[in-house]
């Protein structure tokens, strides 16, 4: 009995096109990240289960997550997220680090998905995080960041929609103005949360039957829908929550982000975060749901038993990355990574070596084809690989130094020198 | 109570130091092996425990993998190497690819270590293969690719050697030479693979048992010392494995390969290899331990159900090469990858948001210090941080466009434009 050949359900094998691309986009996030001063890191990929259990809601824990026990008897889970394993590793050296601490990373993370989702169970997240740093130019420097990344891919500003608002401004809007119950303020923050994921009518449905108030239910529903902080009651547009978000889309704005706006529907789950919060939109209307987003969540640095750090950060899937990229015709065409492949004309494998090393000594990448096989078959293999040249190798050629170096996408044929076919060849190694 | 802060056992976490180290090493593996015109490829780190069950010794699917049952009853685990899933994914489209087929991959493998072995869990491993070459070249090149590697790095050929054997020849020699029985050969090709692994005299003593005849132990063991293969006997230095393993010196002679030999003591496990065979050595004394190695393997790909295809490869572990580049004093100072810190003097930070931006659109990656801790502090801070310059912005350097760049690491300071800072900080982004 021969073995399957798919790869195990959910995930991807990465052929070296669908790596290309992986390099190709991990490139623009690494050189995005940097230019702001964010340094790379990495964790392994096991962690102890309990950090995920102190962390992460218990759906995550008890139905999304791979965990098993090790030989030694320890409960491992497979990381689902970055967010506890860079918290381990800045509390580890809390007092080492210097701040502003600045940093990314482009781990894979894998969750137990039910087949009929439909979505992957190993994906890859960019993840940036600025530690240590209370002021709204955190908050600022984080969204910036998110945006830059969008245009560094072309991405214009009407594109998408980085949509904005400020967990202390919801709970100051339910508790102080609402004066809802503690109840009501979970029930409503959660169908708020939904507002993307549901039907108008069921919200209305839901909201109407939890806030039990006319005014109440029509006032929430038309701050939503503003996406006006000017929408906010004058009796709270002098807190600190609202000044805040103010000052921010001003910051934004002085920045050249173009794409940002206030939105009272976005919350981040029930989850962590304790300040500004955030999430990016495709604005096709067919893809609606959010892309990725982040926000302020200090303290996570604390559960590992020291003083906890103000914190803003975001994580970027890539398959929503690559979904949306595709949909705005944004990916580029990719060259092949080998510049040529050498067609060896009679028997001259040994003496061909010292030609081909000066080629890669030239910053060429240079396959050679060792099979033996006839000319024409060769040549044919040649572009069947989508390599764009070919360059033929026989005693003559040795004898004169002088190489003809055929383009396979025009048909052309030039007789050259080695330094010639480097100088013209290496040149995209040493743009890029 | 809270959690603790090292990660899982045997694992290593990457602070930004040891990531850029990483990405240097690997950045250096990746330019070699796309000269010789490889394509990197990637595959999940969860496979099916089945095809290592298919392919790997006992031991390492009982002992050191891995392996838990999913949500859905599946048996996976995480790879402990890359060869099963590298021979799925070609075994997928067989017929599809173009041969000579060059693949390379960096994944991160699994074992579970015992903790008094004091060796990782977790390692990144180079992985090599040329698919579909059944002559000699393809022996040749991969080695050449080992090769060409350690001299990337700065090694001299005198710091390592590359001793080369072949499975056919050892099997010619202790069967049709020797005539041993099938347990002897057994015995002895296993005792021949721990020659580097155990003290000589115990090595004698379990040789002269197995054997039990004086003239042949005596052969056997002036043949593993001499490193010669003129010290093969007569009667078999016409069969084809020797005239291969002559040839391939010669051909890896004429690539300026210098540091290979023949040594009869490579036979790299009982494993899958069937020709040509290989192990890199650090040629110091003290580290005496095969490096990394590898070989010729038809045949993997059989195992899905496909016909199998002549391949040859190696491996090369992450940690042992550190620990090579360490020991030859090979590692790089590597320059910190953020240019300049910003350090803003006044209530500037909106007004600052233009020239930062010019800046990081000149390909200078820029880091602002948004702490709003005192100017002397700020300094510090960006001394500890190991940035080199920081640059100073305040209302006068805004309206004059001129702007204090300060050389942290010589103390000077020169006031400049911002094209000028540029051109002379972004250069090193452009020439790397």
């Amino acid at each position: 009995m021969s073995l399957q050949t798919q790869p195990y359900k959910g995930t991807r094998d990465f052929y070296p096109q669908d790596k290309q691309l992986q390099k190709y986009m991990f490139g623009v996030l690494r050189k995005v990240a940097e230019s702001f001063g964010y340094l790379e890191y990495d964790a392994p990929i096991l962690e102890s289960l309990e950090i995920y259990q102190a962390k992460t809601g218990e759906e995550i824990v008890n139905q999304q997550l791979y965990t098993f026990q090790d030989k030694g008897g320890r409960q491992v889970a497979i990381r689902p997220e970055m967010t506890p394993s860079v918290s381990r590793m800045v509390a580890a050296k809390r007092q080492e680090l210097a701040y502003p601490l600045r940093w990314y990373s482009l781990p894979n993370l894998w969750r137990y998905e039910r087949p009929q989702a439909g979505r992957l169970r190993e994906h890859w997240q960019l993840n940036v995080d600025l530690f240590g740093v209370e002021s709204l130019a955190a908050d600022h420097e984080i969204i910036q960041i998110a945006d830059a990344i969008l245009q560094a891919f072309g991405a214009h500003s009407n594109n998408y929609v980085i949509r904005i608002n400020s967990r202390q401004l919801v709970d100051l809007y339910l508790k102080d103005y609402m004066k809802l119950s503690d109840q009501q303020v979970y029930q409503t923050t959660k169908l708020i949360d939904r507002w993307h994921k549901i039907e108008k009518a069921e919200f209305h449905q839901h909201a109407s039957e939890i806030l039990n108030d006319d005014k109440l239910y029509r006032e929430l529903i038309e701050l939503m829908e503003s996406k006006d902080l000017g929408t906010l009651p004058t009796e709270i547009r002098n807190h600190q929550s609202v000044k805040d978000l103010n000052e921010l889309m001003e910051l934004l704005a002085s920045s050249g982000v173009k794409s940002a706006v206030f939105d009272f529907s976005v919350i981040r789950g029930m989850d962590y975060y304790n300040g500004i919060v955030f999430e990016v939109f495709d604005s096709k209307p067919e893809n609606i749901r959010s892309m990725f987003g982040g926000g302020r969540y200090d303290g996570l640095v604390g559960l590992f038993g020291v003083e906890p750090i103000a914190t803003v950060g975001f994580g970027m899937g890539d398959v929503t990355l690559l979904r949306f990229l595709e949909a705005h015709k944004l990916l580029p065409k990719l060259e092949p990574e080998t510049d040529v492949v050498v067609i060896l004309i009679g028997e001259v494998y040994q003496k061909a070596q010292i030609v081909v090393k000066e080629l890669r000594g030239m910053a060429v990448n240079v396959a050679v084809d060792t099979s033996t096989r006839k000319l024409d078959s060769q040549i044919k293999n040649a572009v069947k690989s989508g390599i764009r040249y070919c360059l033929f190798i026989g005693d003559e050629e040795l004898e004169s130094q002088t190489f003809k170096l055929r383009d396979l996408q025009k048909g052309e044929e030039k007789s050259l020198s080695l330094e010639q076919i480097a100088s013209s060849l290496a040149v995209r190694h040493i743009q890029s």
